[in-house]
């Protein structure tokens, strides 16, 4: 991967004297940016592109070229590599498009370069990308015409996105927000090289301090998060493609395909990622984690306006801060600096009347040292003649000491032109936030990372055991019978509902007479999905007698309404009055693997989604959370007067489902559905497990 | 009002030749706007300031003067208005602070002016704001110092701000958006001239066509509402001082008090006003408003990057629109256009490697010509030297034109640098977006306002003549008994469970033969508001000799439990089987009168606060937008295999509840719990309702 960042020789491969050359474009970005180390070029006809001679093919090139960006037809690509591989290149950057983003055609081709670069052992990029920008030696890779040096500021954000565009944007508004850019991989197709491991050398790239991440797909979304839990760089994702719009186009675009997007945000969470909703808030957050870590909740908030205080405080508490009180010391000398007493000395501090800027650093860096709080938010406001914009410069100057001395994020948005937002931010290698809201959610951001750390347990291999009944129920495919599926919730003790499985009314009085009554009856047949649709469900049997008539009852209304159905037995349930219906279910995610989801019962908590997804394994602190999280949970801890439920027993039966999971890749599917939840303990009613073995 | 933004002369009252003397700065604003009208100024201390003498009293003006700018400590303003009075000076702006926002004593002196006002019929703005900038005549009142005219551009937005610094934030920013800005105004504390009467004059305003509205709080909601929903003008509203911290400093700042943030969505929809959710955003939907309106739902969106298409689509779903499928026509021509032939014509469509901007115009063109979309979004992104600077100069000057020839919404949004950005803004009267999503809610914001007209019916007056049982019913404050309640929703036929009122054993028993069993039995005491806590309620009785004993049981349970409650009787009830649960609420706001509220029934849903509120008196279409709105309502159109409910019923309802709001201003809340729903018709089984009649 170095040598893809960090080329001694470049070839480009495609190039012609055409002035809408593609290939050109890139020689000239090199050019433009400074590149370090040697380019070459390669194409079908002799000539020169900015001053690089054009060389008639790869055999013609010196031996010891590090890396070949290949722009040519897509139908050429295979065989280009495979020069490449013969002239001992083992780096490539395929910037084409035509491969599997575009059709079946190009999907067979895409498999020929894979073949081609496994012979040779070449490691590629792309295809269908602009790859790569390396601020540190000049390596500017896109086919983007045009591109400005003096336009970029290098600094130490790196950004990993799909799209070309959006790296090329990227790499603007980063630099326009006076963070600078230190790498830019726009990834394509991610035919072989992909995120991970993208991700994986940026995580070890010293020049690297902040990652943010484009994404339309997560193809590997377990590996993607258990790599960014372990990084000590703070990391953004901007996932798009959410819809069923984008993912069309998205498909067409680099061939990503969709992920359920309620997963993709429970596993940056847990990743301790934060999730980007748009360029500016990307751009927001890198900012918020420019600054020293947000260790706690406690903010400070100053503002030149009443007006901006009160939109910082709505902010505030949108984002789960606190406003500190104001102490008396600080009230003191705040008063003696300022002559302005028709001011209310709370927080957020509105400093109203004052124009001296230098009383703002002053109140600053008194309010961090008296206060001690988690962060600072300081909102300026000026109309930028010559001596505010000085006196502003000098404000920001004194803050980021007061930030670096003390090391507390002291965030400072201002409102005033953009041009003079522009000179701040080149010159002082401080955030400027222009927005009030934007700065809260990045100070917000940091403290959720900083305060909490990701907690992601890793996914541990099989286990030489399992519970002896597990391995012949899951030995084949398909939807379990109920009793198999609660005999595997009995086998990791999520605890279900006494049951027993009979052949006949005799044996059903023989299981009542050990249970006792009330009863359910449920039919068990591989048929038959929905038992109660063809009648194979008897609740409430009370006694011997009513579960007679209901056995014969229920046998006679299944071979009625499906008469071929196989009868594997009837299932005799001892039915628990009272408890409070939730719901627990898995899933194994193609790209996340094994995912936990928790939810209340009943039909409103189906209509309103107020479900948790969490991936597996899962902590007792997950657990928890999860439950929290949905907002029906208050149910259990007893409204209206009722008595709480036993909230541990859905937390211990949580990590049951999860070790389920993790230990039976077998189980594609799980649902506990209702669990019944009383003042003590808890019982699986119903469960549902769909097995489908992965391919060895 | 008028001459409060247009006078012939202004005195400032209040200046020094102090360096930080605030009055001066006022005169220093007016110079710098070059003002059109006389300036006068009056101090303790005879000077000059900014070339105008300071002269030592009112009385020392010439007459004629049309407008006062007062800046002086609190306790002066009530006689210095007096002196005004007697000077014929008939308009005045205070900015000075220190009145019923800040303290006790200030709420008195505040009341002092407002006495001072009366007595000589003077209008006044304030206290505690930074007043008027009119960019037409150069008006430029604020105190805050070293305004700079050429950082202001003039067009047709005004603002009608609470706070001054959030007017200046909005001066500026709307300035930089290149929309410019016509009138600003500060309001402060709002004693006299509030919000109505500003809007009121904006709406005339020729000057103004777009007006963009920031409030803490919202005292006359209703006026202002049917001032809005009257209004050919778009207006945005950034309400802020949603949260409880912002209140506390809300307070401290203009006195604002809190409104009830779902009430104040609600009407900012009926009235067909856009919510700012930030400065950024408000200034979006200004741009948004000064295109062509949006008619439907229709979308064409066109990138440069499939990147950016991407999100685009996700914005585009989020915000209802569709992408209509390119037509056939358009494919040919534009594929005849471009030679990218590996780029997927879809919508959005991605332009991808095309790298000639004259294409996209021309693309737009016949996109928006062969589509006839309701709108298209162009995104736009170059990296900013010369030649792409120019050519997309020219691209924003086609756009331009097409969005006016064809008078349609063409959207451009752009990434780029942002000293580019502000060219293009400052020289093209046409809204250049910098973020996607904002762009697309822009658009959105302009078809939610255009495609549906706003539908706020006026409040009436009180009717001649009510249902005759209501006036005794309504003639005293506190909480209705049950049946009282429910005999008013039966005058104002919201459908009850057949009742009757007994207070013997014998009584119910004869009340049972004519309704049928199942029966309940409800104590009806105004002592005991939770009529379960008392053991007043019996449910489920099915014969006669159960009801004798459930009565008796009643009494006796509510004879040891609440020995001195007044019994007014025992309602027996019928009780209906079946049914879903709705709740109808309504209450009367104190700033925006009648409201309804629509919710599904049972204890999920008072977690999940998924519930509906509309001003009343409601259209039908309200109480139908009402129930579709209520995530949870689609229980009643029947999920699981039930059958709908009657959905129609629970229309009537509302509105009939309505009619009792509108009718009965007496009743200051009501609330319907539950309403059941049957397959066919409702009924209410219980009702709770408080009179507070109004202070005459």
């Amino acid at each position: 991967m170095e040598k893809i960042f960090y080329p001694d020789s470049v070839v480009v491969i495609g190039a012609s004297e055409r002035p809408d050359n593609l290939a050109a474009n890139i020689i000239g970005n090199l050019r433009e940016f400074d590149y370090s180390g040697d380019i070459h070029a390669v194409g079908l006809q002799r000539g020169e592109v900015h001053g690089i001679p054009i060389l008639p093919s790869i055999e013609a090139l010196p031996d010891g070229v590090d890396l070949a960006v290949i722009l040519t037809p897509a139908a050429t690509v295979p065989d280009l590599l495979e020069a490449c591989g013969k002239k001992n290149i083992r780096r490539a950057v395929i910037e084409s498009g035509g491969f599997a983003e575009f059709s079946e055609a190009g999907r067979q081709l895409e498999d020929q370069v894979c073949a081609a670069a496994r012979r040779w052992s070449i490691r590629f990029m792309g295809p269908n990308c602009i790859s790569v920008v390396n601020m540190e030696n000049g390596l500017c890779l896109p086919f983007a015409p045009r591109l400005q040096r003096q336009a970029v500021k290098r600094g130490n954000v790196s950004v990993l996105a799909q799209s070309g565009g959006v790296s090329i944007t990227y790499l603007l508004m980063l630099s326009e927000a006076g963070l600078g850019v230190n790498k830019i991989v726009s990834m394509g197709n991610k035919t072989d090289l992909d995120e991970v491991d993208y991700l994986t050398f940026l995580l070890d790239d010293p020049g690297t301090e902040i990652i943010c991440v484009h994404l339309e797909s997560i193809e590997e979304g377990r590996r993607l998060m258990e790599l960014a839990a372990s990084s000590q760089k703070p990391i953004t994702v901007h996932k798009t493609n959410t819809s069923q719009a984008s993912a069309q186009i998205a498909f067409s675009h680099t061939a990503a395909l969709a992920n359920d997007d309620r997963i993709v945000d429970a596993a940056l969470r847990q990743a301790g990622i934060a999730r980007a909703a748009s360029f500016d808030d990307a751009v927001a957050l890198a900012q918020g984690f420019a600054l020293p870590p947000v260790q706690g909740n406690d903010l400070v908030v100053i503002s030149r306006s009443g007006g901006h205080a009160v939109m910082a405080a709505d902010a505030v508490e949108a984002s789960g801060f606190c406003l500190a009180p104001i102490s008396d010391d600080l009230l003191t000398s705040t008063r003696s600096l300022s002559r302005a007493d028709v001011i209310a000395l709370t927080n957020p501090l509105d400093l109203g009347t004052i124009f001296d800027f230098e009383l703002y650093a002053r109140i600053v860096e008194e309010s961090v040292r008296a206060l001690d709080p988690d962060a600072l938010l300081l909102v300026h406001a000026y109309h930028g003649d010559n001596f505010e914009n000085e006196m502003s410069r000098r404000l920001a100057c004194r803050l980021r000491e007061v930030s670096r001395e003390l090391d507390k994020s002291v965030a400072f948005c201002v409102f005033t032109q953009s041009e003079h937002i522009k000179v701040l931010r080149q010159e002082m290698n401080y955030p400027i936030f222009t927005e009030i809201e934007a700065a809260v959610r990045a100070l917000a951001a940091s403290r959720d990372r900083h305060a909490r750390p990701p907690r992601l347990l890793p996914l541990p291999p099989p286990p030489d055991q399992r519970p002896h009944e597990v391995d012949g129920v899951l030995a084949r495919d398909g939807v379990l019978n109920t009793d198999i599926a609660l005999g595997l919730c009995d086998a990791y003790d999520i605890p279900t509902a006494e049951w027993a499985v009979v052949d006949s009314v005799d044996g059903a009085l023989v299981v009542a007479g050990v249970l006792g009554y009330p009863l359910a009856l449920k039919l068990l047949s591989p048929e038959v999905s929905h038992k109660s649709d063809v009648g194979g469900v008897a609740l409430g049997i009370g006694d011997p007698e009513m579960l007679r008539a209901e056995f014969t009852a229920l046998l006679a209304r299944v071979e009625e309404r499906a008469p071929d159905a196989q009868i594997d037995g009837v299932l005799v349930q001892r039915m628990l009055p009272g408890g409070r219906e939730v719901i627990l279910g898995g899933k194994r995610d193609e790209s996340f693997g094994p995912v936990v989801m928790f939810g209340m019962g009943g039909v409103y908590v189906e209509l309103l989604e107020d479900v948790a997804f969490r991936l597996a394994p899962l902590a007792r602190e997950d657990a928890e959370e999860m439950i929290a999280e949905v907002r029906g949970s208050r149910l259990l801890h007893g409204v209206r007067g009722e008595p709480p439920a036993d909230v541990e027993a859905v937390v211990e039966a949580l990590l049951a489902l999860s070790r389920l999971l993790v230990e039976c890749p077998e189980v594609a599917e799980v649902d506990v559905n209702p669990l019944l939840v009383f003042e003590q303990g808890a019982a699986a009613v119903d469960a549902r497990v769909v097995v489908k073995r992965q391919k060895t």
